[in-house]
């Protein structure tokens, strides 16, 4: 198993997403059901081991209710 | 051919693009030279044709001396 290279964009985006699921209570499995994701792939994304694409990111944005700029905010 | 499905993060990111190069007089060669991306790549992102990953996103935020969050707020 390769270990993904993690980047500074990916960091920010996973700590982003937990703490937005934190703040609105939500599963990471809730999530994936509101975004149309994979329970699994949802999780990979808070690794830092999904190279995440644009449309997917929109998904997850859309699902907490946010932007797509302040899901990537620092 | 089929046609691409454009997001709205699509949109924006490629309104976005085609401004911060204009800006800068970039032309799409020169942001592909300085982001590490092929130039016929960086002009498919301007016409909204490519799902973009988080890592290449975060090439053309640098290339561009700006932030992730600022390349994708409408």
């Amino acid at each position: 198993v390769s270990i993904p290279r993690s980047s500074e964009s990916r960091r920010t985006l996973a700590k982003n997403l937990r703490l937005l699921r934190a703040e609105r209570a939500l599963s990471q499995e809730r999530l994936a059901d509101l975004s149309g994701l994979h329970r699994t792939y949802v999780s990979s994304v808070e690794r830092e081991e999904r190279n995440i694409s644009i449309d997917n990111l929109e998904r997850l944005a859309r699902a907490l209710g946010t932007s797509l700029a302040t899901l990537l905010s620092p």
